[in-house]
């Protein structure tokens, strides 16, 4: 199947903000979505961008069941190591399951690769689930490290209140 | 023990570099730091820094036996949830043993958790390894959630060759 990569633009955030949703359905967790497209837009398209994302495109006559021609993404950022500086940081990774089989999530996650070289990146990241076998398979096929496995790094998270009330608790006037 | 916590400014990065290699010592990785402190002062005191830090300083009567008053830090950066949007990640987290059981990691996490809600972020995240249980009671005292054990979230890396190998697979001419 033929397919083409681009950078998204500000059009493209209905489509993206559609296979977020998507994506959320099928990690099992769709109300953890608290953001629309037009923040979408905002965020990543405004003076100060929070994140880039890249499209996987089908010709016309390749369009999904829904008329969908936009069937696929990769959306990421960059971060900082301390020990190995400039790093990008893959959010999300998506192809519509119609389209997988195809080359188009390859596609994708080497072109963030090569974005990741031309950012002068000594790394490339991202989280996975672990009951998600497929996209654990394919980064493990690509040479990818395993890192909670292999060196035992634990994901942590404060949220909510738990983030509110660690706030409230700074010290004042710098103290 | 009196303390005060204050924005990292540049003439900090010898000491942040210090406590860096000190914290991946502690981390028993410490052949893993690649960068200098003269990159850290490059990276997050340009134009565009990559990172915000904070120290924290003790007066010159509590110094340490080697004579540092800046005896902790807390470097963060800003990432992006397609979930809840903007988000804080806290990169390292260091206290010097000879100053920890004062207040001092719990007021610079505190400190962040601030800037974090100052800047609109939904969440602050970390990542901690299995076995330093310390601060992995620390956190979880604090109320934060453990990703890796709660939802099965896994870290994942490209590096080196691996990295390299990919993107020389990626599309070109954008297909």
């Amino acid at each position: 199947m033929e397919f083409k990569i681009r950078a998204a633009a500000k059009e493209d955030c209905e489509e993206i903000f559609r296979m977020i949703m998507e994506l959320a359905v099928f990690e099992n967790m769709p109300d953890q979505v608290k953001i629309s497209h037009r923040e979408l837009e905002n965020h990543g398209f405004g003076p100060n961008p929070l994140f880039e994302c890249l499209v996987a495109e089908v010709p016309q006559e390749e369009k999904s069941k829904e008329g969908f021609t936009v069937v696929g993404y990769a959306l990421y950022f960059y971060t900082y190591s301390t020990w190995r500086a400039r790093a990008l940081h893959l959010e999300d990774l998506y192809v519509m399951p119609e389209f997988r089989g195809n080359g188009i999530g390859k596609g994708l996650l080497s072109k963030v690769a090569e974005v990741a070289k031309t950012q002068q990146c000594a790394r490339l990241q991202l989280s996975v689930l672990d009951w998600n076998t497929p996209s654990r398979d394919f980064y493990s096929a690509k040479g990818a490290q395993d890192l909670t496995v292999s060196e035992g790094w634990h994901l942590i998270r404060f949220d909510g209140e738990n983030l509110d009330n660690l706030a409230k608790e700074a010290p004042k006037d710098g103290r």
